[in-house]
């Protein structure tokens, strides 16, 4: 790994011809790469902490004048309890993991002796653009390696001295690996995030791991594709069915278990025969957690009796609805029927993660099947949305894509295809349905 | 399915609510719709041959005056030995195809009482861009009926003709069906190419289906991912170990069998000692089919006695190497080694499929995991390269894409995944390592 000062041009060339190297790098090579940072950063625990301090201590500063938010603050905080053992563990976690390359997908016979071969393989440079979580340097570093990726690394200057810290520890420990130098690039240059992402010809993929803004940005200002998420917008349905105490804590963990999380609840959509029923007490849990609650009219009006904190309750503004408040702010709406939660979610959500409540299968399932997003959950937290919580190991980022990735992403978002066909010089006007010619076997084989 | 006279605007947002009922219409329904399409146009072949034989006309005038490349006429040719069969018949292939939709590729037990699942669905909406292959039409609108996604098909100028007859086809035999009218949009307006590139909000996917200017101006004109090549440079690396009787032949079909296609050969690496023993038979069986060698000067000079045609040989200028010739005309290089003609491959080539020619196994394998392409074969046509081939039914392009699809791209490339979870209201806090939590369960459960 190095830090690098070089030109992002010279960058983006250097890791593309490096990207070749360790795509042929067998597994054991790659794991063990991944061992050896590990322990790395385990010897070196108390520096890169005391480091991630300094950056905190600033970070803390700026939210104080207002010029940097506080969820900001609690993403940059390496400190924060379970976020180092995590960090670390998930290196071990994807060490551990399948070995993502070389995995044969499908196998068929297209004709005698021609046999076609679709192969995991690597995807080729990643470029990774984060603002304040240092711990991604750590993730990513092993996602790619351990899929025979190469990686562009660069951090915001909110976390500049955990990521000179953590740097230092991964290239040195990188240095006794099989890991070529380039492969891992960590970019320190500042202003330099334009220049990058006009690196198309040597830069596969962009993942940003940020807020919104850096990611509209991100989105708007290259060729190369993005995979990530601006806006993590989650709603819950909550009908009148559901299991009364059971609903307030699933929806209490939603909103209130780590707000700054794209996977927190930001809109609770009430089915209006539930408003006197079930949503006072939910509303009553959640004002005990300190959630102020952003209500339309009907809502506000069931919660006339509650006898709520003063300021609990406050009046929706349409814009509430489009909000990722990523703080203790929960936009509420009642609506008359599943069409018109459904209606609501894909027009006002981020097609991130979004689940009803019910004790109704088949309202589940249709709300599962139409609402848009990449995940649909029955009677389930929307904080599930996460590549450890999944069974990933850990995560590169969560995609709100269309194509290639969608949802939590793990090491199989990081790596492609080719078709390999092994056959013996057949020509192709030999084959098909036309007179004289050979039909096609296309018969599948065992993997 | 509607020939529309609307906005892009309009069109790209009818076609998205379109793709809601779209999404929830059963197989059978979708396969139906298949079907009715399908006898609709074999009931109408006279008339759409007429209407293709005029826009063959004026593209012919054109071709003589320079202005549209032969290249370009005979893709616009629905006539062509085969073509309209082929066409008819990809129809009833993707009918006969597994339901690419509502497939659970996976599904674990994170925790008692949560399960996960991830389940295939469709993409949304795709804009499909084509010049001059009218088949594109019937292949695009099966295909995305099949998949549950909308499409919106813009056609060049030089098919407008052969685009109206089949359209009106397809729209009144999709009256009869349960494909909601706005969810195949045929946009016949002219120029309108930059507002629909524009509709990032409502389109997900682009689908290029034309030469390198159209997919280059389309890669750089829009934020909606686009699925394609630009560019067909595939490469042949003939090496002194391979038969040299079945070398000519796998020669001869990689070059001759439709040089129009993205598939064909363009570039012949000879492995230096070859050049005696091999290549003149090559380049002898080349010459007879018409092809034009433009040689480096030892490839040349290996032909001296040859005694092919005189203008059978031509020396190559640099250029060469990086072009896609789509014509009876090919690049020759000498190489020393299998590193020379992969590096060659890798810094030339378009990453669409390359072919390398031996009797070695260690080296084939080798030639197909360091060559960056989309197809690394051994001992095969480069014309493989195709959908149809491959056995997905049909093909909606080939893909050089590092994210997604690569190589020819079938049903599955126009789906997704959501992943949708069942549980009991667990809160997510109760789960983990820490002390006093349950451990993530993780386990596979079967499909």
């Amino acid at each position: 790994m190095s830090l690098t000062a070089e030109s992002p041009e010279a960058a983006a060339s250097s890791a593309k011809l490096a990207s070749f190297t360790l795509a042929t790098l067998p597994a054991k090579a790659r794991n063990a790469a991944l061992e050896t940072i590990h322990d790395a950063l385990a010897a070196a625990k108390d520096d890169i902490l005391a480091a991630n301090a300094r950056d905190l201590e600033a970070a803390r500063k700026a939210a104080a004048d207002g010029s940097l938010s506080q969820s900001l603050v609690s993403r940059l905080d390496l400190g924060r309890k379970g976020k180092w053992d995590d960090m670390l563990k998930g290196i071990l976690d994807v060490r551990d993991l399948e070995d993502p390359i070389g995995q044969v997908q499908k196998r068929s016979k297209l004709a005698d002796d021609l046999v076609m071969e679709r192969v995991s393989c690597p995807i080729g440079v990643l470029l990774i653009i984060f603002e304040a979580r240092p711990e991604v340097i750590a993730n990513i570093a092993s996602l790619a390696i351990k899929s025979g990726n190469a990686a562009i690394l660069k951090g915001g200057k909110e976390s500049t001295e955990s990521f000179v810290a953590i740097s230092k520890v991964i290239s040195s420990a990188l240095e006794r690996t099989d890991v070529p130098n380039a492969a891992i690039q960590l970019v320190t240059a500042r202003d330099v995030i334009a220049q990058l992402l006009s690196q198309d010809r040597n830069i596969d993929l962009v993942i940003p791991r940020g807020g919104n803004e850096l990611v509209r940005y991100i989105k708007s200002s290259t060729k190369i594709p993005v995979l990530g998420h601006a806006d993590g917008i989650c709603a819950a349905y909550l009908t009148a069915s559901a299991d009364k105490d059971k609903a307030v804590t699933v929806l209490v963990d939603s909103k209130t278990s780590y707000p700054a999380a794209c996977n927190s609840l930001e809109t609770l959509l009430v089915q209006d025969t539930a408003l006197p029923t079930i949503f006072p007490a939910v509303a009553a849990a959640l004002a005990a957690k300190g959630v102020t609650l952003r209500c339309d009219p009907a809502s506000k009006a069931a919660l006339a009796d509650a006898s709520l904190p003063a300021d609990a309750v406050q009046d929706a503004t349409p814009e509430d609805y489009d909000t990722e408040h990523l703080a203790l702010v929960l936009s509420v709406k009642t609506v008359p029927s599943l069409d018109e939660a459904i209606s609501h979610i894909n027009n006002h959500g981020s097609h991130h993660t979004d689940a009803i409540l019910t004790a109704n299968q088949a309202e589940a399932e249709r709300f599962m099947n139409e609402v848009d997003s990449a995940g649909t959950y029955w009677n389930a937290s929307t904080r599930l949305a996460d590549g450890m919580r999944y069974g990933f190991g850990t995560e590169v980022g969560i995609s709100t894509n269309k194509i290639h990735s969608r949802g939590p992403v793990g090491l199989e978002g990081l790596t492609i295809y080719k078709y390999k066909i092994r056959g013996d010089y057949q020509p192709t006007t030999g084959y098909g349905d036309g007179e004289g010619q050979t039909p096609w076997k296309h018969e599948s084989l065992p993997l």
